[in-house]
């Protein structure tokens, strides 16, 4: 069994991630990154889907990316409502968080080397990806060549690190047959950018559209609806 | 005038490298990461030299590496005392925080992508380097490559970002006479990995070694010393 460090965000993309890097052999290590989103019920769905996925340990690293501003998803900018597939496609949204995905693997990479671990998985995704510039494969393939020189494990030889991102390829559709197939509880999971005070997904912003669409074109049922 | 983040330490690289930012014209946005230093005397001297260096905003950016653990600057190992040079350089020491660099410049690159910068300033030093893995131009130049397919502001051709290491051929010498040239006030920074209770500097750990090296090199005086 060989260790693999799972960024978590609690999202339906991550959920899968972390079913295929299970059926693929590896001992997964949790990371969840607190980086001042708008609510927490991310990191609620992220606990309970590190408990579904029998992680060995699940870290929850807190850092201030809000206090740069610049992104909807921290809380300065208003959350888009209503956009059709087309739209979300056709410009980087303002629900992009500066360096957010360098960051992440940035954070990952740390705790892999301290473990021992030469594989991160990243749920991130190129096709419905809403647009942001670090869920591209030309990003994961540069991060890859990154880490093998900026750590000593890299240097020494150790290690050679693999930025595992399954998803990338995939529609969203895709994602969700990958991963019913596996047995992933979408119950779970937490997907809105702008939920109601409960945690009750607004059904609107440009992550909700993007969900119903999925499951609709999967011909799955999403068991948060209702 | 161009607007520069510059990661500031506390440290005497650092303090140079920031006067040298100033030299070249750029308004200096200073980025402190309190990544869970044994000590706390680091993060005053980046306090005061932010000051002293007259930047329009200094940030201080929490993250819990030490958390992961792996190194003797975040506490679970011994820090190495009594090394001569030779022995420092000759290999990656216990002082090595995993992938410190990669994540302070990712946090370097999200604050610089929010203020609409595209430099970022590191006092990284490959020669007198304590062996660091992300020290090294190599890495530097990666980083930068990454940076541009990473955010938004690369993508979208607003910016083209360049890590400025104006450090990183040098020696420790010849950084110290740089900057006394330039006025820096070595008096106001902060070296030993292991300081006493009131932060006088141990004098014994590679910090203290190469700092004493460096000033006795370059023929001045280090105002740290009684």
């Amino acid at each position: 069994m060989k260790n693999a460090v799972l960024l978590l965000s609690g999202g339906l993309d991550s959920a899968t991630c972390g079913a295929i890097a299970r059926q693929e052999g590896f001992t997964l290590y949790a990371l969840t990154v607190d980086y001042g989103q708008r609510h927490h019920f991310e990191l609620e769905a992220a606990r309970r889907l590190a408990r579904a996925l029998a992680v060995r340990e699940h870290r929850i690293v807190t850092v201030d990316l809000a206090q740069f501003g610049g992104s909807a998803l921290t809380g300065e900018i208003d959350v888009p409502k209503d956009r059709a597939g087309h739209e979300i496609e056709a410009e980087i949204p303002v629900t992009y968080v500066p360096a957010r995905n360098t960051v992440l693997l940035a954070l990952a990479l740390a705790y892999a080397e301290t473990l021992g671990a030469a594989d991160v998985f990243l749920g991130v995704n190129a096709v419905d990806y809403s647009g942001y510039p670090d869920c591209r494969p030309q990003f994961i393939e540069a991060f890859a060549g990154l880490a093998n020189l900026a750590t000593k494990a890299g240097v020494e030889g150790r290690a050679k690190y693999t930025i595992h991102a399954p998803l990338v390829q995939l529609t969203k559709a895709e994602i969700i047959r990958r991963g019913l197939a596996l047995g992933v509880d979408y119950s779970l999971t937490h997907t809105c950018y702008d939920p109601d005070p409960t945690g009750k997904p607004c059904g609107r912003c440009d992550a909700c559209t993007l969900r119903r669409k999925g499951f609709a074109e999967a011909g799955a049922r999403d068991p948060l609806e209702g």
